[in-house]
C-alpha cells in the first residue's frame, strides 16, 4: 500500500497520488485539503471538461484513467449511482475503495452503503470512513468535533493506507472493526443524542407533573380560598420546589433499575437469562438520567443561593421583625429549629458535593482513567451515600410539616412527600438486599456456577457482586 | 525494524540496543530510561573517555562506532552542531535517525530540524518525535502534559520502530503525518496557548474600560457631586458590575462573527471565497471567547452570592428597617417589582444553567465523544439560548430604569445598557438571517452548487447549513 | 497473523475462528462477544460432553484439537491450573496465546501470569491483555471504564492479532510494552485509587483535628465557661471553619515539596542526587492533594452561600435590629469594616476562581492537551496565584483579631491562625528562592552540568527551571 509513502521522482517529497469520484461538495473540500497536505489529486467525472470547481493544481479525468492513477480512490458520490462503478470493475481491481457516504436517515437501506459497495465491485477492497467529517472540518480543521475518523474494513492493508491519508491531513483515526460494522459507522453522523431521548422525556414528564401539581396546590389554592395574588412566585419559588424534587426523584430512578435487576436474578436463580427490553433500556440510560438529575440539583442550588436577594423574601422579613418591634414581641430562640435549619441545609450541602464528585467522575477522559473496580466503587458506594443525604435532606425539610394539618391543602399531599416515595422505596430494597445471606446468593449468581474450571480471581469477584447494582 | 523485538541469545528477553548521540541532560535521561525500559544504550561521544555523567549500564563511543551497534539513533545535539553528522554519512546509511532538537524561538530556521537534519542524511529516515517530552517528564514519569510523543516522519517503518520504544517507556504516540508537519511539531512546546492570546486582550481591554467608566460614573461622581467616599465599592459592588458586562459582550462577540460570515456569504452568493483574514481569526477564538465569558459569568454569580453577607448591605438594610419604624411607616408590597425581582434573578440562573453546560461540552474529551451534528446543535441551539437568556437577565435589571433621568450620571448612559449593544445586534441579526427565504438562500449557498454528482445527504446538508453559524 | 482477515470459502465473510481454554464466567461471556462480532468461537475443555452452558453456536473439543483450529487462543483459567498447558506444548507451538488472568492481590505471585505462562509455553508468544475488561462489559457492552484493553507481549504480529479482534469487539487498546510489563497491567484491576490513599489520610488527619481543636474551643468553652449550649453550632459553623482551614493547609502543602526540593538541590549542587524516598511520595501526590484541596474549598462556599438563609443567622440579625431600635440607637456605618468585609470576600471569591481553573485543567482530556510549557505555566504561576490569594483571604478574616486577648480563648490561638502557618512559610521560601541569584543557581543545577554538546533549548531550559517547582 505505497500510498503515503512513493517518493516520486520529481525530487521533491511528494505523498502519492489520491483518486476521488465525484466533484460535489465534499470531493472538493477533500481534494484541497489533500493537495494541502502534498499529495497529487485526480478527480474522476463522466464529463471531465465540465467541471469547473475542481480546486487548482487537481486534476480531472474520466473515471476509468482516473482509477489508473491511485491506489486509493474515495468514492464522494451517492448510493443512488452507486451502480455506473459495475461497468468500472477492470480499473478498480485491488483498489483501496473508500466509502465516505452518509444517508438520509437511519436505517434507510437493508444493507450498509459500503457493504453494497463491496458487493458490487468484490475485487476492491472497500473501507468505510470519513463519513463522521464534515466538509466544513476538512475546511476550517478546527472543530474538535469532528477531527477523528471512523474507520471499519475487512482488509488490514486498505485501511493502514487510509489511515496513513487520515493522519497526513492531521485527523486522528480509530479503527470500528470489519465492514459488518459499517451500518453502524453510517448511522453515527446521523444520531443526535439518542441516550439520551428517553431521560429526557423522562425529565419533561415528571418536570410537568409536578409543576402543574405544585401550581394548583400553593398559587390556584391560594387564589381560590384566600384571594391572594401570589403568581410572583412562579418563577422562583415554584420552580425551585420543582426542580429537586424531580432532581431527587430521577437520581432514584438511576438506582432502581439495579435493584429490580437483582431481584430478578435472585428469583431466576441465574445470570444468563436476559432481562426484559423495557429493563435492558432503563439500565442503558442511568447515566444520563444521573446527569440530568444533576443538573437540576444545580439549578436548585442556584436558586436556593439567590433566597436572601429576592425583593418578596426581604419584604416578608422587615415586615415581620417591623410587626414584632409594633406589638412589643420577640421571638424567643428555637434550639431545635436552628439545629434542624442548619443539618438541612448542611445535608443539602454535602448531597450536592458528593453528586459533583458522581458527575465529574462520569466526564469521558476521567471514567476513562479509572479501573472499573474504581468506577463501580464510585458510582455504587458514592452514589448511595448521595441518594441517601439527599433522601435525608428532604426529609428533613418536612420534619415538622408531616403531622400539621394544613400541609395536606386540599386534602393533597405536599410536592416533598411525594417525591420521597421511590428513593425511600430503593434504600428499603438496597437494605433487603445488602443483608448477608441474600447478598451471598447474588454474588454466587453473578459469577456463574462454580465449575472446576472457573475464574475465581478476586478483582473479578468483587466487580461481578457489583455488576448490576452500580 | 527489529529494534524492539530482537530476542538476544543471551537467554534473558532484551528489547535491543538503542544509540544516543549526545550525553547532555536530555540524552542522558532518555538514556536512563531506556536501560530501565530493558534495553542496551549506547551513547556516541567524540571523547568517550570523557563523559562521565552517562547512566551507569550504558556504554560510550565514538559516534561511528556507536552507530553501528543500534538501527535507531536519537540525535541529542543541538541544530548547530548537526553538520558533524555528514562526515558520519556511511555508518548512517539506513539508519533510523530521531530529531529529538527544539529551537529557542518560533520560525528561527527558514527549514525545520528534522527536515535539515534528513537533507544532510538523505541516506538515512528521519523521524521527528520526543520533543515534546520533558527531560523531568522522563526521569519522574509522572506528568499527564508530556506523556505523548508527537510522532511525523516519511517513512511509515522507521516511524514504528520509534512507536515501539516509545510505547515500551509507556508513553503514547500520534501520528503527524510526514515529515513536513516537523516544523509544526517543533513549534508545539514553543506556544504559550496560542489560541487564548487575541481573546485575553479583548478581554483585558473590555475590562479595563468598563471599570475606568464606572468608577468615574460611581466613586467619582458620587465624590464630586455628594462628597460621598463610597470607594469600598470598588471590589465588590463595582466588581461585580464589570464581570456580567465583560461576560454578556464576550458572550455576544461569540456569535457575531457567525452572523457576519453568513452575511458575507450571501453578499458574494458563494461559499467558495475566503474570509478576510481579520474575521477567519476571530473565527478560530470563538471557543476561547466563550470560555472567558462563562468564567467572568461565574465570578459574577460568585460574587452576587455573597451580596446578603457584605457588611455594607446588612448595615442599609437595618438602616432603612430602623428609619421605617422611627418614621412609623411601612413599604407596601409591590408586586410588580416582586414579580421584576424574580424573573431577572431567575433568568440569570438559566442563563448560567445553559452557559455551563455549554461549558461542559467544550470539555475536549466531552467535545470528542459527540458527532458534529450533536457538537452543532448544542453550540449553536444552546448558544443562541444562553445568550438570549442572558440579555433578557440585563434588560430586566433595568426594566424600571430607562426612561429615568436620574440614570444618565453626567449624560452617560450606564453600564448595562452599554453592555446590551452588541448583544441586542446579534440577536437582531440571527433574527433576521433566520427568515424563511434568506435562511434558504444560505442553505443552498453552503451546500455548493447543485451539480450532476453533489452528495446531497441528509446529515451533512444539515450541518453545512449551520456550519459558520455556530 | 491471519485470525481478523481470513476470508472463508464459505462465501461469508467471516473474522476466522478463536479458540478460549476455560468455559468459565469470563470465557463464556468472551465467547458469546466473538459469535456476536462473526468469529468461530472453540472452546478448549476437558470434558468437552460435559460443558453445557458455552454459548449457543460455539463448538467444545479437547484442548489439542481445539488449539489446531484457531492461531489466537484466550486462556481462561485460573494461573493454579496453568501446568495442565505444557502437556499440551506441540499443539500450542507457534500460536498466540493471551492471558487474561487476574490475581486475587498484589504482589500474590513474584513472577507475573504471563511471564510465568511465556515459561511454561516458550514455543507460544504470550500477549496479556484483556484482564481489565470485566465479563459484564463484555455482555453489556455500555461501560466507559472498561473498554480500554492493556496489552503488552513481546511479539509484535501477536500483538496486532489480538489488537484486530479488540477492535472487533469494539473496544480500544493500548499497547503497554514489552511482556515485561505484564506485572503491572495485572495490578491494574485490583488497585483502588493508589494515588489517593496518602492525600485522604491526611486530609482525613487535617479535618479530624481542626475539627476537635475547634469543638472544644468553641461549643464547649461555651458551655463551660458561659453555660450556652450552642451545639447547633456544629453542622454549619464549625464545619465551615474546619473546611476553609483545611483546604488552604492542603494546597499550601501542594507547593512545599517543590520548595524543599529545591532546597536540596542548592544544597547538594546537582539535581542527579534521588530525593528522599518521603519526598518523592509526597511530590507523586501534589495533584491529588489540590483536588482534594478543591473538594474541601467548594464544600466551604457552598456552606458560606446559605449564611443567609440559616435560621440562627436571620434570628441574631433580627435580635440585633431589635435591640437597637429599643435602646434607641443606631450603629453609623463603619467604612474600614466595610472595605475589609468587601475585599475579604473578593479575595474568596477570586481565590475559587484560579482554584477552579486549576481543578479544571488537572481533568485528564484537558491537561493531555496542553504542552509542558503551558502546563507549568497554569499550575506553577496559577498554582501560587491561588495560594497567594487565599492566604490573603485568611489574613483578612482576622485582620482585627489578632491583637484582641478575647481571641485566644483557654491560650490557644483561633484556627485560622494555625492554618497560616504551612501557607505564609511556603510563600516565604518561594520568596526566598525567587531572588535573582539563588533562581539563577537552580536554573543551572536543573539544566544539568554545562558540557560541549549540552541542549541548550529555550523551551526546555524553561521547563527545567520549573521542573520541580510546579
Amino acid at each position: 500500500m505505497p500510498v503515503a509513502m512513493t517518493p516520486l521522482a520529481t525530487g521533491e517529497r511528494k505523498q502519492g497520488t489520491v483518486c476521488i469520484f465525484g466533484t460535489g461538495d465534499f470531493g472538493r473540500s477533500l481534494g484541497l485539503r489533500l493537495l494541502q497536505a502534498g499529495y497529487e489529486v485526480v478527480f474522476g467525472s463522466r464529463d471531465p471538461k465540465n467541471s469547473p470547481l475542481v480546486p487548482k493544481g487537481s486534476k480531472v479525468m474520466i473515471h476509468t484513467e482516473a482509477a489508473r492513477t491511485a491506489q486509493v480512490i474515495f468514492i464522494a458520490v451517492q448510493r443512488d449511482h452507486y451502480e455506473f462503478l459495475t461497468s468500472l470493475t477492470p480499473a478498480l481491481e485491488g483498489k483501496v475503495l473508500v466509502d465516505i457516504s452518509n444517508n438520509l436517515k437511519r436505517g434507510q437501506f437493508p444493507q450498509s452503503n459500503a457493504e453494497y459497495l463491496s458487493s458490487l465491485v468484490p475485487g476492491a477492497s472497500v473501507v468505510k470512513g470519513f463519513n463522521t467529517v464534515s466538509a466544513w472540518a476538512l475546511q476550517s480543521g478546527a472543530l474538535d468535533a469532528s477531527r477523528q475518523v471512523l474507520l471499519c474494513g475487512d482488509d488490514p492493508q486498505a485501511k493502514q493506507a487510509v489511515v496513513n491519508i487520515a493522519h497526513s491531513l492531521g485527523l486522528t483515526t480509530q479503527d470500528r472493526g470489519s465492514l459488518r460494522a459499517a451500518g453502524e459507522v453510517e448511522d453515527i453522523p446521523l444520531q443526535l443524542f439518542p441516550n439520551w431521548t428517553l431521560p429526557l422525556w423522562i425529565t419533561t414528564g415528571l418536570t410537568a407533573f409536578f409543576f402543574f401539581y405544585l401550581l394548583i396546590r400553593d398559587v390556584i389554592y391560594a387564589y381560590v380560598e384566600k384571594k391572594q395574588d401570589i403568581s410572583y412566585r412562579i418563577t422562583i419559588t415554584l420552580a425551585n420546589k420543582v426542580f429537586p424534587i424531580v432532581a431527587l426523584v430521577m437520581l432514584a430512578l438511576c438506582y432502581l433499575p439495579g435493584a429490580l435487576a437483582a431481584i430478578l436474578q435472585l428469583h431466576w436463580g441465574t445470570k444468563y437469562r436476559r432481562f426484559p427490553d423495557w429493563l435492558d433500556r432503563w439500565m442503558l440510560c442511568r447515566k444520563q438520567l444521573g446527569l440530568l438529575a444533576l443538573f437540576f440539583a444545580v439549578l436548585h442550588v442556584l436558586y436556593t443561593f439567590v433566597t436572601a436577594i429576592r425583593y418578596n423574601v426581604m419584604h416578608t422579613r422587615d415586615t415581620e421583625v417591623i410587626a414584632q418591634i409594633a406589638e412589643n414581641r420577640t421571638v424567643p430562640f428555637d434550639s431545635a429549629e436552628a439545629w434542624a435549619s442548619d443539618a438541612f441545609l448542611c445535608l443539602g450541602v454535602l448531597g450536592l458535593g458528593t453528586f459533583l464528585l458522581l458527575g465529574i467522575t462520569s466526564l469521558p477522559s476521567v471514567s476513562s482513567s479509572l479501573n472499573w473496580r474504581e468506577f463501580r466503587f464510585i458510582q455504587s458506594k458514592l452514589g448511595y451515600l448521595t441518594l441517601t443525604t439527599c433522601t435525608a435532606h428532604c426529609l428533613l425539610y418536612g420534619w415538622d410539616k408531616f403531622l400539621k394539618p394544613s400541609t395536606y391543602k386540599w386534602f393533597t399531599p405536599p410536592g416533598f412527600m411525594l417525591c420521597l416515595v421511590v428513593p425511600c422505596a430503593v434504600l428499603v430494597l438496597k437494605l433487603a438486599l445488602s443483608v448477608p445471606c441474600v447478598d451471598h446468593r447474588i454474588t454466587r449468581i453473578r459469577n456463574g456456577w462454580e465449575g472446576p474450571t472457573k475464574r475465581g480471581s478476586g478483582g473479578r469477584v468483587v466487580a461481578m457482586e457489583k455488576g448490576t447494582t452500580l
